[in-house]
């Protein structure tokens, strides 16, 4: 089906624009009352990913309500390690909790391959739903977590600040962890695979905890597995978000991606310099910006417009909305990009 | 007093040491079952902090025990708000929690700058028995929080993962929050200056909250109040560590302080090169690889030596020692720093 609206992928692909395409990290979610009145009529988080039409629903609602450029598909990157035979539950104000951790090779032979089909046919249902319902308006963004990031929560068994668990076994157990990471790396590429198959036109790895790990660390057991999923994924554009990862930014350069997303602590005139040329740059505003006046966000986001330039960017936060953030501070933001326009 | 061993100061002032010296953050307590055994004298951390003759008795435990090159007054950065007028809890496997946060300008009305000979007694006398104790064996290290990471705790009112109401504030009371800074600043000279007074022979300002503002905000509300305090601190060498702060490495060559922290993500020759020749760099070794072998622990740690090289450094690790980390493992790190010979 041919899009209305193809700016993001038109930018991602490094082709001029008329402007800048801009969507937000979170969009779909909690800062609507729309989204809270959805969840409402389920039990919890994980009874909302998991129904495709309610996750169709809140998918959609940002496109409508906020005027964004693209949808993201409303899931979790935990949907991994739970089509792998590690469940998790979402527990209100602390996070996700697994009930078992995967720290042995015993535990590795409890796990198998992800059959998206069998094990996430509810995502691949969202993305058909919402495919539909979006007729072309806008593309729809597919998503995943970076092998490292899901690693991460399989090993510790919860979030953390320092992961020190998870960590430890990249010392106490680093072919333990190759293979950990080999299957969940398998896994996600056949998962984005299918996401595509259903309808998803660009896709997005995120690497939330990319930024505790030792640049050597990092190169070992994380960007290894990302360039793996890059090299597999030819069908749509990709991008890499990979939040922390300063010392990262020239290897992710040479990925085989299309698009590079930023954090806010991340000098854009630094980033390009380092990444190169050839990616589209995603990002980068502090998303506490938009706690602050409308005139505020209107002049910071034109000069952050200004600092990537016309070409190559995808506007974004630097990381995801925070809840507590009016929509009406998210409106001015997606305008001003909307309404900007480079001088000559 | 003389000091019997004075690596670290001579190391922090840039002369030639016959070897590179050595201490851990956190080294005075949780890892070491000594000082579980006096915390189990007392009914809570902040007790202990606050009663001098235990304070000193495990701030000098990693000295005998460890073998380290420095002490590290065993006290909390929260001592400043408490001393402001703004007490705190320490709650188990929680983290510190204020009962009442500053965020207006009526808040603001009921602080008062610390008095340190008033309001921190304690922790000067706690440094007058270490010195007492020590009798010149090793420095002693004394330390507060940089200002921002204060006010960070002081307005979110507890630890946080986005600090995002201490972030809000920087863009919605920006005025208000110059005043705070200014006040909690001007409270922490007086307090450094004071345990100098007291003993103490350098001097550590922890900016542990430094890596979740944009480079913008971390010059004009960071890097300006720890630029303050090197400028007033003049009588011992200081040392800044601001965990995550690697966009800023550059302007913390210009401050008027001797020795630069690295966390464990901050390449160390990229680090060198950004921070100058005319600082001492201290670190940086990823507190995990103190769960590895000890084979892989003494490798990787000649590997970092060789990289920062026999001048200007003072091992230590990128981030404080994590509380289930075998002590026999840090003194196998301590060993090999002090066995260690740069080859000419």
């Amino acid at each position: 089906m041919l899009l209305t609206n193809d700016l993001l992928l038109r930018a991602a692909r490094g082709e001029k624009t008329e402007r800048t395409p801009v969507w937000l990290m979170r969009q779909a979610g909690r800062i609507l009352p729309e989204y809270r009145e959805v969840r409402s009529r389920v039990s919890g988080f994980i009874e909302l990913v998991e129904t495709p039409e309610l996750a169709a629903e809140v998918t959609i609602q940002p496109v409508d309500i906020l005027g964004v450029d693209a949808a993201i598909i409303f899931s979790d990157i935990l949907v991994i390690p739970q089509a792998m035979g590690c469940p998790y539950q979402m527990i209100e104000q602390k996070g996700p909790w697994f009930e078992k951790t995967i720290r042995t090779e015993a535990d590795l032979k409890n796990l198998h391959l992800a059959d998206p089909e069998e094990d996430l046919g509810f995502v691949l249902e969202a993305i058909r739903l919402t495919k539909r319902e979006l007729n072309g308006r806008v593309p729809l963004i597919g998503f995943a977590g970076a092998p490292w990031t899901i690693f991460a929560y399989m090993t510790e068994g919860s979030g953390s600040k320092t992961f020190s668990v998870a960590r430890k076994m990249l010392y106490t157990e680093p072919a333990f962890a190759e293979r950990l990471l080999d299957m969940i790396t398998t896994s996600t590429i056949a998962y984005l695979k299918a996401q595509i198959q259903a309808g998803a036109d660009l896709i997005q790895v995120f690497d939330s905890w990319a930024g505790i790990l030792s640049p050597e660390q990092y190169e070992r057991f994380s960007l290894r597995y990302i360039s793996r999923i890059c090299d597999e994924i030819t069908e749509v554009p990709v991008t890499v978000f990979a939040k922390g990862a300063y010392f990262a930014r020239e290897h992710m350069g040479k990925l085989s991606c299309q698009t590079i997303g930023l954090d806010w602590n991340m000098d854009i005139v630094e980033s390009r310099a380092l990444i190169g040329p050839n990616k589209t740059l995603q990002g980068n505003m502090d998303p506490c910006l938009l706690y602050s006046s409308h005139e505020n966000i209107r002049n910071t986001t034109e000069e952050m417009l200004r600092a990537f330039g016309p070409d190559r960017h995808i506007a974004n936060l630097g990381h995801g909305l925070y809840p507590d953030t009016d929509p009406e501070a998210v409106k001015v933001f997606i305008e001003t990009v909307k309404n900007f326009r480079h001088s000559a």
